[in-house]
């Protein structure tokens, strides 16, 4: 048993009858040219706006920033990592502290992952039983298992106000009849961790309850994509993801697993595209009717430099940058940009100094915040489908971005 | 020669003429019980109250913390270091910001050291000459030359508020005799410091003119020590500097350099013990007739977990911390301490997030600023030598600090 795994242990909500659905996502705006939706979601810990980017938390601090800086930087929510925390600080912990609120001190909404994809992508000698998975941790070889009821039971334990269900994610490529196979077992999870949702009714510490999202599976498989949409959608999850995507397919593939399982997902619930992506596939699988992202891309490429920016990204590392006196943006109105020279950050690169990730990080998440948040403006004016053309080809090489 | 010498590349000032010392530096009173002084000092970049802390940012930033944060800290002045920014960014690119200030866009009092300890401390393959010191970078091997006149030249080039004169550190332990040579050549130099700043004056970014502080040495000798303080009081310095402590010695060594130097120097200028020190030394250094210092103490010891509180030092990677739900210091309003328990920050550091470094340099910080503050309270009510006795005795082990 993994050490989270202990029912008795976490707050079941005192009111577990569930709200209207109304309450906790509300579709504004239908573009008119695209599928693009500007949306609402009503979270225990706050609202959220759609189209939305969260950044990414995954041992409860998104990797150079403070929450204080987060909430500066309008963060409306982030993401936090059952397979990460569990191991790392423990449930033992999150209990002593009641919530992954209160003990990483970010009051508002937490999306958790299940734990799925990582146990795929990081657990070492992993065994998976129509139970669950037995896998040894990346970070000291202890041995645990992870199965859908723990999996709800730890997100229960984080209080997240988004929780997600337990998938098997399979690798890229898969046969059809691997994929299928895969699917099948990733659907009767789905049904166990809605049979513990329901029994179970868990509760964050603002006593609302938690919402659960389904994930829609298949590979590139577009009947696949279909089912898995069709049999989620009857479960009647809070709102759906699209698992499986940016595992290392070809980006026509990518956005060919969206549009396959879209048009099969109620209207009236949010849709969520996992990991992804670069700031132009934001805003193609905007226009494909997604309202919610997450991606480790703008703090991860800080880390070595790189920025974002509306021709594309650059590496601040590089020479030419060494008396360059302007922002990594110009007009950009994030704390770094109204600062800090490229030749400043450049210095703080070589010198090793932790205030370059810092800066860069803090530029790169204003840059994907106030992407989603141009988008919701230009859904709401009307002109969202110009714009994005307009962006898309300004952006530089596609995917790779800028030099 | 050093790249950084090039005596046409920097704005001399356009009033070269000194101004009146009282627009420097204020005795507004002096303890009666110690030799405890409250001063302020009206700098090019702004005013400073006296005693001070003063963190180090050698390489143009205080390392894991930022301008805006420094400020909200209420950091007067920083500290940054000709030997390193001579190497890295270099001056060409100094000339080309213009200034330190502009370069990092830190926008308060910056006080350079010349470069003297860091060539004895840091540098390869160093040659002492009576022109200067040849020597290698530890970056990149390269090889450069700073004697005084090149150290005043790259000061005045970083346009900071107060600069050092270039001065030789012996090792410890040193004979008399090789300390009394040694002091002989940095007295030499000191005069040629002199020279070249009434010829120069070097002047600001702001229009002001840069201010000059003299530095005693004479390692563990007292009469070395007194000897220095009156010739360099006889060349009138903007302020004065006790340098070669903490050099190795012990505390009582220290103490006694100070004490050696400390009533031959001028009541009515500054007086600066350079590298110092623990939270109890400051105080007994305070004591003392001194009224600023920098250690790198505080943000060093962050980024290894350990903490400042009053009664010592704690280490936040100990096990005993996991559970912990206090802050690093009860009653402490640093923003660490407003938000985050030791449990938290325990786990930031084991899983390697950059935010643990960050909140404990934050609240190390706050404690030496605080200190100073605190003592500069004390001084005005006249109850600074009652608590100064009653802080160092609940500090813990006296030097090394708590567990």
């Amino acid at each position: 048993m993994s050490k989270g795994a202990n029912t008795e242990n976490f707050t079941p909500c005192h009111r577990p009858q569930r709200p209207p659905t109304a309450l906790m996502f509300t579709l504004l705006q239908t573009d008119t040219e695209t599928k693009a939706r500007r949306g609402r979601m009503v979270l225990p810990h706050g609202v959220v706006e759609t189209p939305v980017f969260m950044p990414v938390g995954t041992q409860g601090s998104v990797k150079g920033v403070s929450p204080l800086e987060l909430e500066a930087l309008d963060a409306e929510i982030i993401l936090g990592n059952t397979y990460h925390l569990n191991l790392r600080p423990g449930m033992e912990t999150m209990r002593e502290f009641g919530s992954l609120h209160r003990f990483s001190n970010w009051r508002r909404p937490i999306l958790t992952d299940s734990g799925g994809f990582q146990v795929f992508s990081l657990a070492k000698l992993r065994k998976i039983t129509e139970a669950g998975v037995h896998f040894q941790s990346h970070i000291d070889g202890s041995k645990h298992f992870i199965g859908p009821e723990e999996s709800m039971e730890i997100q229960a334990t984080l209080g997240s106000d988004i929780a997600m269900l337990f998938d098997e994610c399979p690798p890229y490529p898969v046969s059809e009849r691997d994929a299928e196979k895969s699917l099948a077992l990733t659907m009767r999870w789905a049904a166990r961790c809605k049979d513990w949702v329901v029994q179970k009714a868990p509760c964050t510490d603002t006593g609302r309850r938690q919402m659960h999202f389904g994930i829609v599976q298949g590979s590139s498989y577009a009947a696949l994509r279909e089912r898995a949409a069709k049999e989620l959608k009857a479960m009647d999850w809070d709102g759906y993801a699209i698992g499986g995507v940016s595992v290392g397919e070809p980006e026509p593939e990518m956005m060919h697993a969206v549009e396959s399982a879209e048009p099969h997902l109620p209207e009236d619930k949010p849709r969520y595209a996992m990991g992804l992506g670069t700031p132009p596939q934001i805003l193609e699988l905007i226009a494909r009717g997604v309202d919610m992202f997450d991606c480790v891309l703008p703090t991860r490429l800080a880390r070595h430099g790189t920025a974002f920016t509306p021709g594309g990204t650059m590496n601040l590392k590089n020479q030419c940058y060494t008396a360059d006196k302007r922002p990594i943006e110009e007009g950009c109105d994030c704390y770094a940009c109204r600062g800090f020279s490229r030749s400043y950050i450049r210095h703080l690169f070589r010198a090793g100094e932790i205030l370059g990730i810092r800066l860069i990080t803090l530029h790169n998440l204003h840059f994907y915040l106030n992407l989603a948040r141009q988008a919701r403006g230009h859904i709401e004016l009307g002109t969202f489908a110009a714009w994005r053309i307009a962006f898309v080809a300004g952006y530089g090489p596609r995917g790779s971005g800028g030099d």
